[in-house]
């Protein structure tokens, strides 16, 4: 169902399933980690004992020194995985682990995989894990993504097209052009990047936070830096920028929001000053006035201002899987295909 | 300067300097490996003797325990890094490298580089130096991001709040709306994914290359599966998708191409099948009646198409750096603007 939320001035009455079934849906993830299930192998890792390795593990390897026990020991003698939803297998290590038998049973359990018909294998370290990094590599496995607490790697086993998806490659920024009755806008000075000292007066920006909507977080940030509560009216325009950090790049949104508040309370850490300050004042700065798409950018929020120009508002869905998901457009144009 | 280019159907001479000046950009990265410069500390590593180790180091370590040569060991004992632009270093490993001399190194580095007043640290490793990642990681590192090739790992050395920018958080993928004078859209079957063996027609959809702008990407994806040439008009709406892959996002641009040739000729590996197909009998497919968003889109397609409907289309900005820029917005609104 759409329904009306924070970020949509604009409220319509739509749909019951809404998903974009388009191919980038069917270009998911192998993945969700939360939605893994069913262990592929039996668990091998128990409670640690005094050496620091796990119980099972330890069991599992006496076992298999012990072969006229008839201990099943190939099934036991591999990792801990579970399936993904794409024929692939993830190894999420849970407890330490040596190096070399990590390697050891990574080796076997890839030979079972692959017997298996298994696409991508799935290595999931986290940091304390970081000593079993180098044996996945040796093994083949590439670097898929990393976030602070671990490390994701990658191999692609058997002998078809590799049709794993690609880790991120953008970050989101938004920017903020908030406007009073007196044709003021709200401006900052920002404490530290490239402008800081100069005396430049500009507008809210930031980034968009994980899983965050860009409407949201136009709002966040200026709450956050200047203390005034606004809602979101429209995306009025955005820009890409690439090789913005490292290899990757930037998709950069303005935003309209209209503001319910007036009374400034700036972001001590961040923000050297916060004010609202007449827009031709705003103009006449000359980082405004020599920067043509900056000042391109200011003449569309005056527009939009007065009326004379449309962006991208939202209407907010809820996917079959209840997730909600915003949908950018020209309400002015197409909002009566709603009602 | 502003110019027109193939995502650009329409055209304009602005813009002398066109940086968006707002935060974002302030908030650029600590570094650009292509714009390092300036090494740290003297060159320690050369070519690999037959002991696989780097011969200068060797050197070095032999200097450091004969000290009555009174060799300058503690400017010598430390890893080649180089400045970046935000009080920060990196260290680039070229050359394999023993662990546990690098931990030594590490350990002494850090020491310098803390005394020297250095503020982010980064260790770029590549897939061959993934022994290393365990003592950089027991040395205080964290991982920051991950490509197929090579892992970085930070480290915030001062006792200062820790500004280093976030790792990319979001993919990028597009459709394409393309309809021909017979009110015939473009549609393809997909041999993979959620929908193959369905007889479902869909848009063309496909993934945004790294560094490809949204407006390109459009045109090769459809190229690609198709084989038709088309023209990028206008981003018409766009869509966030959240929890995608792994704890990443999604941004969905769907944008209306002009046709400029008519005969498909699909990708055989991709895509089952291709044709032009009257827009009713897209529309009628359940698939699309049945999923309210869905159907919503398909009618600002073809409102656009009936002139009835704008979307954001480009400019294209040279900023300062000469690095080539879309700026995309409701030109019907602003473009006067531009003149």
């Amino acid at each position: 169902m759409m329904s009306s939320r924070a970020c949509k001035p604009f409220s319509s009455s739509l749909l019951a399933a809404s998903k974009l079934l388009l191919k980038s849906s069917s270009r998911a993830p192998p993945l969700q980690i939360s939605a893994l299930v069913g262990s592929m192998v039996p668990k091998i890792q128990g409670p640690k004992n005094s050496s620091g390795f796990p119980r099972s593990y330890m069991s599992a390897t006496l076992a298999s020194l012990a072969k006229e026990e008839e201990v099943p020991s190939k099934a036991i003698d591999t990792l801990r995985a579970v399936e993904d939803q794409h024929g692939g297998v993830i190894v999420n290590i849970e407890e330490p682990m040596d190096s070399s038998v990590f390697a050891s049973l990574l080796e076997d359990s890839i030979l079972q995989w692959r017997e298996k018909g298994k696409k991508g294998v799935w290595i999931k370290l986290s940091r304390e894990h970081s000593n079993l990094v180098d044996s996945a590599v040796k093994a083949g496995f590439r670097f898929h993504h990393a976030e602070p607490d671990y490390l994701m790697l990658v191999n692609w086993i058997p002998n078809t097209p590799d049709t794993l998806p690609a880790n991120a490659s953008h970050r989101v920024a938004v920017g903020a052009f908030v406007m009073n009755a007196n044709r003021e806008v709200l401006v900052v000075q920002e404490s530290n990047g490239r402008f800081s000292g100069q005396g430049i007066w500009k507008l809210p920006t930031g980034g968009v936070d994980e899983g965050e909507d860009i409407c949201t977080a136009a709002v966040r940030e200026v709450k956050e830096e200047t203390g005034i509560d606004t809602q979101f009216v429209e995306v009025i325009a955005f820009k890409e920028r690439h090789k913005s950090f490292f290899r990757k790049s930037e998709l950069f949104f303005v935003c309209m929001l209209q503001p319910h508040s007036f009374k400034i309370q700036r972001q001590v850490s961040e923000i050297e000053a916060a004010q609202w300050m007449a827009i031709e004042d705003y103009m006449a700065q000359p980082f405004v006035r020599e920067n043509e798409l900056f000042d391109f950018l200011t003449k569309i929020g005056l527009s939009k201002f007065d009326g004379k120009y449309n962006g991208f508002s939202t209407v907010l869905s809820s996917t079959s899987s209840r997730k909600k998901s915003y949908f950018y457009f020209n309400n002015k144009d197409a909002g009566h295909m709603l009602a």
